[in-house]
C-alpha cells in the first residue's frame, strides 16, 4: 500500500526531519493548542501528541493517563492535588474549564523545563481541536504523529481497546486526515488493532530499551510495549515483521548498526526525545530520519550546522 | 503630567513586570513580527523593540544602524556579505523582502542565541505594522517600550534627529497609541526631543556604564549616552533631573542602593537584558518594577519560583 505521509517523515541527502514533541515542550505548554501553533510557526510542521479517551468517548490530547497534579490547574488556579483521577473514570466536561497552561516549578516534572512559558487559560485540547486545525487552508503541509496511549488497566480488555482506535479513527477521517497522519503507539497490539481498522494509516513503533527508567513525571510505557529482548532478531526487523513504516526509538538505545538495517528494510527511523545540544548531533551523525525534540528551534539550528535542512520549504531556499 | 501607561511598568508587592526584547530574541527571531506575536502568546504583554529610520522616512523595527551579515538574508537566502548597508542610505523598497527569520549560526552573533527558531520568509517590520496590530482590540494591554536609535554619524545634526522623532510620534499617534507607549533611548537628548514634541508620552532612560563592553554583534550605544561617571550623582538623580518616568540600567550595573534611590525618586526601573537564571534571581532580589529578557518563559517561571507575578491577569488567579 501506497502511503503519501511517508515523504513528510522521510529524510535524505542533508535533510533530517524535525518534529515537534507535545508540540514544543520546552518551550510552551505540552499538548496544547498554543504549543501547537508555536511549534508550526517556527516552520516545523510535524507534530507529535498524545491522545487518551474520556469516559464518554472523546479523544483528548494529554499525555498521563490520569491528570498530572504539577501540569493542571482547577478552575481556581490551584495545581491538582491529592490522588490523580483518570481521565478514563472523566466526562470531557469534567475537563474542559481545566487549566495546563503551567507547570509547578517545585515538581521534579516542572524543573525539567524551565524555559516553559507559564500561560493562564489553556485547555486540554480535543484530538477534533487539533484535526480541525489542520484541516485548514493554511496548513495542507501539516502532519501528524498521533500517538495512542495505551491503558495498562486495559491491556486485556479487546473492546476497549478497540473502541479507543475507532474513537481516533473516526476524528481522523471525519476530518479528512487519513493521509497526513501516522498511527504511532509503544503498544505494537494497538497498532495491530490500527491496521485493521484504518489500513489507509500507517503504523510507527515506538521502542525503549527496558533498563531505561521512566522520564520523571511520565508514565512509562513498559507495561504495554513486547519484550524487545528476548526476540533473538533485531528490532527494525520486529518492526517490518508488523508491516510498520516507522521505527522510533529512544535515543539513547539506537545505534548506527541499527539504522543501516533500518534502511536496507526500507523503515524509517524517528528518535525520541533528543534535547540536548550533544545527543542532537550524535542523531545527526546517525543520519536518521527525523528529530523529535522539545526544542525544535535548537534542533533547527543543529541541523544548519551541520549542513543539514527539515523541510522542502528549506531545501528549496538552500 | 499624568501617564497611564506607567502602570503597565509598574511592579508591585509579589508583581514584578516582564518585557520581552526585541520581541523574545532568546526564542524567535528579534524585532519580527513572529517573535512578537509569540512574546504576546506567551502573555508577555510588554514589547521592546528598536527603531531605525530609511532615507525616505519610514520608521522600521530593527536595531542595528546598518543591515547585519549575520541576521539578514537576501531573496536568494544568502546572509549579506561584505560592508554592512546603512538603514539610513536604504529605501524601504531595499528592505523589505529582506529575510530577517534566521541567524548565521558561524558567527559570534549567531552563536549566542542557540535556541532561536530558524524561519523562512520573516521581514523586517515597519513601527507602522506593529502599531496596526496592537491597535487591535484583542491587544488592547500591550503597551510598547520604543526604542529610538540614535545615529553616531548625525548627533549633531538637529534637523535629521528631530525629523526621526517626528516620524515616531506621527506612526504612535497615527494608531491611537501615545497612552500606550514609552519613548526609550540611550541618548537623553533624543528623548529631551521627544518630550518636546510629544509631551503626553513618558521617557524611558537606558543606561551602560562604560567600562562594559558592546554586546557581540550590536551596535554600541556609548557614542550617544551621557557621561554618567562624571556627575557626581546618582544615576537615578540624573534620570530625575531630566524629569524621567523610568530608568533602565544594564543588570551588571545596577545595585539596591540605586534601586531604593530610585524609589524615593518616585522612578519605575527596568533592567535590561536578563537572561540567565542567577542574573534574573537577583533582580527579583533587587525589587525592581521590570525586567527585561530575551527569555521571557523563562523569566515568568523564575518569578513564580520566587513568589511573584508578572501581570495583573496574574495577581487574579494568584
Amino acid at each position: 500500500m501506497h502511503f503519501p505521509q511517508l515523504a513528510a517523515f522521510t529524510g535524505g541527502d542533508g535533510l533530517i526531519r524535525v518534529i515537534g514533541h507535545r508540540g514544543a515542550r520546552g518551550i510552551m505548554p505540552e499538548n496544547t493548542m498554543e504549543g501547537f501553533a508555536f511549534t508550526l510557526n517556527c516552520g516545523v510542521r510535524l507534530l507529535e501528541f498524545d491522545v487518551v479517551m474520556t469516559r464518554d468517548g472523546v479523544p483528548v490530547i494529554t499525555h498521563n493517563h490520569s491528570l498530572t497534579g504539577s501540569i493542571v490547574r482547577d478552575q481556581a488556579g490551584n495545581w491538582l492535588q491529592g490522588e490523580e483521577p483518570k481521565v478514563s473514570d472523566l466526562d470531557w466536561a469534567d475537563l474542559e474549564n481545566l487549566d495546563v497552561g503551567g507547570l509547578d516549578g517545585r515538581s521534579d516534572y516542572g524543573r525539567r523545563f524551565p524555559d516553559q512559558a507559564f500561560l493562564y487559560g489553556a485547555r486540554i485540547p480535543r484530538l477534533s481541536d487539533l484535526c480541525e486545525l489542520i484541516a485548514q487552508p493554511d496548513y495542507q503541509d501539516v502532519h501528524l504523529m498521533l500517538e495512542i496511549k495505551s491503558d495498562p488497566d486495559k491491556l486485556k480488555n479487546t473492546t476497549a481497546r478497540a473502541d479507543v482506535v475507532a474513537a481516533v479513527v473516526a476524528e481522523v477521517r471525519a476530518l479528512g486526515l487519513t493521509q497526513r497522519t501516522l498511527m504511532h503507539s509503544f503498544d505494537w497490539t494497538l497498532l495491530a488493532e490500527c491496521k485493521k481498522q484504518a489500513p489507509e494509516m500507517p503504523t510507527s513503533y515506538l521502542t525503549q530499551l527496558p533498563d531505561n527508567a521512566a522520564d520523571i513525571g511520565e508514565d512509562h510505557a513498559a507495561p504495554a510495549s513486547p519484550d524487545l529482548t528476548k526476540a533473538g532478531v533485531s528490532v527494525p526487523d520486529l518492526v517490518t515483521r508488523e508491516a510498520g513504516a516507522l521505527w522510533c526509538p529512544y535515543y539513547l538505545d539506537v545505534t548506527a548498526a541499527q539504522v543501516a538495517r533500518a534502511r536496507e528494510l526500507g523503515l524509517r527511523v524517528a528518535v525520541w526525545t533528543v534535547n540536548e545540544v550533544a545527543d542532537i548531533d550524535r542523531m545527526i551523525g546517525l543520519g536518521v530520519d527525523a528529530i523529535v525534540t522539545d526544542y525544535p528551534g535548537r534542533v533547527q539550528r543543529r541541523l544548519l550546522a551541520q549542513g543539514f535542512v527539515w523541510s522542502e520549504q528549506a531545501v528549496l531556499a538552500r
